[in-house]
């Protein structure tokens, strides 16, 4: 059982940017709207995050590089869907100094075109492919809409861009497999649940052949993307003329795979997990995964606190990430309530009582559940608890997530269930764009697309023109 | 004892760029000068620095965060003498789209004047100083000279920046000394000798009341700033109008300091110890610590290629970064050749005959020494072997160093010294500008200040003026 969450739904916006700050994840006053600051906290959650990111990669042969942030217009432009798209996004350095640059230069909205012409330089025969990269990157949008911390910045400061490059059409589509694999483990392991959509032609990824997103649901039943996977084709390739030489000795075009994820990952953690308390981390990815805190009744002051000190020694000996809070003129109470806004998992509370008895405290932060084991168990208590609210956390959240798709055949119904902020509405579709437009006017939300989860075939007719449907569709009011 | 060095010093530039390309450090073709490409084994040596780099900040209580990109040019202004340093380094993004904007953006060239208003929001009192800032980040120079990779770019990609904020004057001079303590370790660490001066005010950091900076010297014979440590004074905090409340309850500005690195350090490395055959890596830092090298011999292919691959699980177990270099098609001696231009610290060599005699051979890269051991020793004597390498390589390049450091009381003797590329030349100086003016004239270089590393008192006269001198100076070409 998890705590009421009462903010949920009308409040959750609200709840959001209050507790990015009061719990010390990201601070969004800086003075250039949609560009917001790592704090100390937040920081080393996003980098728990993206190491499980970078091992997942790295398992699988992925090679970490950097490539530079400024794109040369020229180079920008020569994918035209691609450039088509981004312009508008894009922040454009016009000036070095007082001088006024002839060519100008873009902030990678995304890195294909930086990426393409260099390992055009790398790659020779068929011997070099497949060739499979990655940069963990800030990439840049020049957002007009209203911005929203993590979800919509102009900064993206912890954009995971992979990109490969393979010798046929379908060793890019198995990559593309091979990517989704890589993030449905990454998900699963910080217990954000999802749905995966081939998006539909007008929303797919400008140079893309086609794109698969995963998107999870808000707790006020929006849909977030929060991972894309792109098979481009040879479409990049060709713009930049980067061929290589096959087994037979001929030229052909590479074709090409990109996938990423931003810090919207970080937003998904503390939004499918918070509750009215603050936020509720999952260990793994906790920065600290136990806050131990001494009960200090007069006398024995020195005791408990010794003791804290104690167990924090012992559980960092075994590699978990403790802290005791030992601050004087705090509380305890005070101490609970500032930890739980920061989401650590297990609190451990040091009482006389306990030294007497040789006993701990073990508090869990999703239920607030007591449990109390024998002080030379500590370590094994504590790893126990640590897992049982990892996998508890991750079902609870997939259950909310498929209690919130639903199924309809009446245009209606799906637009009082978006309207009602009630999740993804899975509905019958012909497959013709025009009536994908009528829904999404209908609706007021978007199509999400094609389940690619769900290996469902469509039965029934369209939910718009009534012809016999092709595909089940997913629709969302998407943030 | 090294390999020669012949093509010491005159074709260091040119080996330089070679090695760079040739090892897959970096790619610097990239269509926009000054910027380069972080190719997947030079990406891994970056990791390895700087992961030692954290490791020692972490260590003395600095905590990593992540600020914004764009600097709003009012910011940047807000410090006098800084924004007139950096203006016309900037560069300056001004348009958004086909939008121009009011106010223009500076990607960052330094980040005092974006973190300074941010940490004025997180400290209230002396409870909340001394706060320990650090972040690695891009930061972009518009370099209108010439480039060179790693050393003269236009992005810096390896800016470890710290920021650090203290109660007083003292307290900031003291964390200057901190800086300095941790930078000698990291260098230590990775076998860079360096000197350490106090940078004449004409060349001090804009915004800073003093600078100190490490310098290493190069191949052929020039010095290489790769690092500085900045006492800040108060003269950001009273720019952005930041204090905090004292124990007495008065406010007071916070004294503050900054000091980075950047991939010079890469640099240095590739620099210091590398031969006429390529780079030579200190075992820490290297992406592969031992390549194995089967030397097949007909009928005994497998043999070779199933102890080759034993050998490299026996020392993964070990920790040790290891791989097999397998290729069919490739001979023994063409892969000596490549591994050896990336520097890989020990080679061992896999025949029948170390096979049928539980041997092994290891190769160091330093000296091309042959060690025999037996099969059954082969992790400690790997191990070993690393550690003797590792200290070897420091001592030899901080003898080089010592060795290129000269004294003379002659601005004569010192220019020619410095024109035969013979290092940093010390001299006796009264300590008017006027008089250090007329040095770097005397000598085409530069001062790079006063020694802090060696705490002696100046002797005899101004080699100018011939009044009596206050300082020694260091003076070298510089890069």
């Amino acid at each position: 059982m998890s705590l009421e969450r009462k903010i949920w739904s009308e409040q959750f916006t609200e709840w959001f940017s209050e507790m990015l700050l009061k719990a010390e994840i990201a601070d969004f006053r800086y003075p250039l709207k949609g560009c917001g600051v790592w704090m100390p906290y937040g920081f080393k959650l996003r980098k728990h995050i993206l190491d499980i990111m970078r091992r997942l990669l790295d398992e699988t042969g992925h090679q970490e590089v950097l490539f530079p942030l400024l794109i040369p217009e020229d180079l920008l432009a020569k994918e035209a869907v691609h450039i088509k798209s981004f312009f508008e996004e894009c922040f454009w350095v016009t000036r070095g100094g007082s001088t006024e640059f002839d060519v100008k230069y873009a902030l990678r909205p995304t890195s294909e075109t930086a990426i393409t012409p260099m390992v055009k330089l790398w790659v020779r025969s068929h011997a070099d492919l497949p060739l499979k990269l990655y940069q963990v990157v800030s990439v840049f949008r020049y957002e007009t809409k209203a911005t929203r911390p993590l979800i919509r910045v102009r900064e993206v400061t912890t954009f995971k861009e992979a990109h490969t490059f393979h010798r046929s059409y379908e060793d890019a589509a198995r990559q593309v497999e091979e990517g989704v694999e890589i993030y449905k483990k990454f998900f699963d392991e910080i217990c954000v649940p999802y749905l995966i959509s081939q998006r539909p032609e007008w929303d797919k990824f400008a140079g893309a052949v086609y794109t698969y997103a995963f998107d999870t649901i808000s707790p006020d039943g929006r849909s977030l993307q929060i991972g894309t996977v792109h098979h481009l084709g040879t479409n990049f390739t060709k713009a930049f003329d980067f061929t290589y030489e096959t087994r037979e000795g001929k030229r052909e075009y590479p074709h090409s795979t990109s996938y990423g994820i931003s810090e919207r990952v970080v937003a998904a953690v503390m939004m499918v997990h918070g509750d009215d308390r603050g936020l509720v981390l999952p260990p793994n990815i906790a920065p600290i995964q136990v806050i131990v805190i001494p009960i200090p009744y007069k006398g024995v002051e020195e005791v408990v606190n010794e003791e804290a000190k104690k167990i924090v020694e012992e559980l960092k000996a075994a590699s978990i990430r403790a802290e005791a809070d030992l601050r004087e003129d705090v509380t305890p109470g005070s101490k609970y309530y500032d930890w739980e806004i920061k989401g650590v998992p297990i609190r451990v509370e040091v009482g006389p009582r306990d030294v007497e008895r040789k006993e701990i405290t073990l508090v869990r932060r999703d239920t607030l559940e007591r449990t109390v084991i024998p002080r030379d168990k500590l370590v094994d208590g504590v790893k126990e608890l640590m897992e049982k609210l990892q996998n508890d956390l991750r079902e609870r959240a997939w259950k909310w997530l498929r209690e919130h798709v639903h199924r309809t055949d009446s245009i209606e119904e799906a637009r009082k269930l978006i309207d009602n902020r009630q999740g993804v509405v899975e509905v019958m579709w012909c497959g013709e764009e025009e009536c994908g437009f009528r829904i999404e006017e209908g609706i007021s939300g978007r199509v999400l697309g094609m389940p690619i989860d769900t290996k469902e075939e469509p039965k029934g007719n369209c939910i718009v023109c009534g012809k016999p449907a092709k595909q089940v569709i997913r629709i969302a009011r998407a943030f």
